[in-house]
């Protein structure tokens, strides 16, 4: 159960934990099963937990004041989510996070993340990566959604991440978009001509 | 000169550096000016440093297929500036980051900072602090750009950043909200009524 964990870290530490490392580490690790539709973190709450994907898929949205929803991330197998805004700064989350699919994860809190980190150098190297992977990713979605049509924005998540579109509902996918549902079923047909 | 960069590690670090601690910091630093429109990177080069920025604002900004400018960030005293990805990753960036005032800079390497980072537990800190503000930061702008209405986004910035629409040219800042400079206008006088 613990083995996509390990491989995650080995990857973005780009080094071995060894057997008793990795034991301290499942020790700070929660198992959770959510099925489809439960949430993992409701608007207003304090994020108690990151969460490290091992089946499933998740999403974090807002819903604005007329009702609709807004997708800012998705999390897949070996992806993590949880609202770090609210980790940190304990503040109540602005955003739902809930499981699209039935899922499987591994909660972990901020806490318990740090202190692993301080403890171990390869979570710590791990946790240097994710900020660094994190941050591009964030700036590329930002630069993405101030500079590109609405028909680019559909074509560069074709182009990394075409599993996303066979995956989640089109209403998710146009939320996730900055899009409507209209727009994105017209742009949608029109790019698979 | 070096004040500033003192009294920004003290803060985010939630802690005192010692003064051998900071002769350290100081010797990684290199002083530098930069005249309103001279670029500290332009797109196709590997960025090289993160900027401490002392006094005047520098903004990065991509250039589109049109010629169209989109400016991601802006920097202001206190704030750093850099490509992350192309620091950490060293590819050619994407992005050109110019001095939109007359300048003055405290210029550091990833390796340098990375390196003191390890050294120092203060300046550790001081980067940890930055990463999560850095990624909070990031996750409000993808949110607001995917959410808001053009006029809420101007609203926002007005509610969080008030000197940026006394400082900036209008058409950055409307570059900066992801809309055309005749939609800033019209928003901007509505706002003001």
């Amino acid at each position: 159960m613990h083995e996509a964990l390990r491989a995650y870290i080995e990857k973005y530490a780009s080094d071995k934990i060894t057997d008793a490392d990795f034991e301290l580490v499942k020790k700070s690790f929660i198992f959770k099963r959510y099925k489809k539709g439960q949430y993992l973190l409701q608007e207003g709450e304090v994020c108690k937990y990151s969460a490290f994907i091992l089946k499933g898929s998740m999403r974090q949205f807002s819903v604005d004041a007329k009702g609709i929803e807004h997708v800012i991330h998705f999390g897949i197998e070996n992806w993590w989510v949880g609202d770090r805004e609210s980790l940190t700064m304990l503040t109540p989350s602005k955003y739902n996070i809930d499981a699209i699919e039935d899922s499987e994860v591994l909660l972990i809190t901020s806490e318990d993340l740090q202190q692993l980190g301080d403890q171990l150098p390869t979570i710590g190297k791990m946790i240097n990566t994710m900020n660094q992977r994190n941050f591009i990713a964030s700036q590329k979605r930002i630069h993405d959604a101030l500079s590109l049509t609405a028909e680019d924005r559909f074509l560069e998540l074709q182009k990394n991440h075409p599993d996303f579109l066979q995956r989640f509902p089109q209403t998710m996918l146009a939320s996730y978009l900055g899009i409507t549902a209209e727009t994105y079923s017209r742009i949608r047909k029109k790019a698979l001509k």
